[in-house]
């Protein structure tokens, strides 16, 4: 009573990545940026994301090097941290998420933000050159963008994929539009989440061609 | 030096609904599936998933009936355990993702078949009356499929929201077309994945309209 299908992980991995060639656009995409955006478009089954990334040039350089230096991990959600496979992280790099620590609350109220936005003020011992993974909430990344124009020390690159219908793609573009010079990445409009922001974790920390 | 956005979380979900409902095509759709529904276009930012979604009749009502009977919720992956709201498993519902179990390999090996396949294997124990949540791999619902066949005693729901290029349609129009009448969810296509996944379990647990 078996189905007909392909078992083999390697080959599924292989075809997947064939099909995704073969459908892609490539114009305007630099070089560097192909393989990371299939493993974009492998983790949401959409080959049309590629006209909706927007990334800084030296995005993927500096990716691969601070993780490979082994610099903490700071996720918006608990999905985010979960995703990411540690047996890629050479580095042993630390996965930080502050969402469901106890005083995320109280700090809401006090800012008046979202408990996701609040979440940020923990992240600043962290903060430093570290690798910013946000795949959910739109008030997250605004909140990030607001303490970086207020002085606070800057993660090395920022993985920009808030998803929704409200604040999703203004958050993404007010990210593109940021004058810190941090390296991003991101994928304009309503579409984003947290497999796809996994996926560009994974892909930089693997740090090998397809 | 404020960004220009909405801080308060009942207020984004609110406008966020009131978007998805101006937008989404209600034909065709079960009036008990819209709420759902649009938790599951919440999660993706996508009001065109409507099309492509598939329910049995049953869905939503046994879902929510063992949900709050407190039946354990088995995962293909660890982001979909990672998402699902506790809080709202007023049960306290075991969740199990028997995918880094260390058997897991072997029994990959044994059966000629993936890790998320074979992880299937140790939910035998929890299988019968459970929900059952898959939101990555093609593979683990065509084994799911299979082991109803073989005789495997059945959950009580299926969310089968495979993502992807090789298996996925596939698999979830295996998942529609099967004979077990076990109330399912799907959306056909390429589309899916854990975000999803976990919205509708979140959706179901609230059990409450919008």
């Amino acid at each position: 009573a078996r189905m007909n299908y392909i078992h083999d992980s390697s080959d599924i991995y292989r075809r997947s990545f064939e099909i995704i060639k073969s459908e892609m656009n490539l114009d305007h995409l630099r070089p560097d940026l192909v393989v990371l955006v299939m493993r974009l478009i492998h983790a949401c089954g959409m080959t049309d994301i590629v006209a909706d990334i927007s990334a800084h040039e030296n995005l993927v350089a500096v990716g691969r090097e601070v993780l490979a230096a082994g610099k903490p991990i700071l996720c918006d959600t608990q999905m985010v941290a979960a995703g990411i496979s540690r047996t890629k992280l050479h580095a042993k790099n630390p996965i930080i998420c502050t969402l469901n620590e106890p005083e995320v609350k109280d700090i809401a109220k006090q800012i008046g933000n979202t408990r996701t936005a609040a979440a940020l003020s923990l992240w600043i011992p962290y903060i430093e050159g570290a690798v910013v993974a946000i795949g959910n909430a739109p008030t997250a990344l605004f909140r990030l963008l607001e303490m970086l124009d207020q002085g606070m020390p800057k993660p090395s690159i920022i993985l920009g994929f808030p998803v929704g219908f409200v604040g999703a793609a203004n958050s993404k573009a007010a990210l593109a539009a940021s004058t810190h010079n941090i390296p991003f990445i991101t994928l304009h409009g309503r579409r984003g989440g947290s497999a796809i922001t996994v996926a560009a974790i994974n892909a930089l920390a693997k740090g090998e061609d397809i």
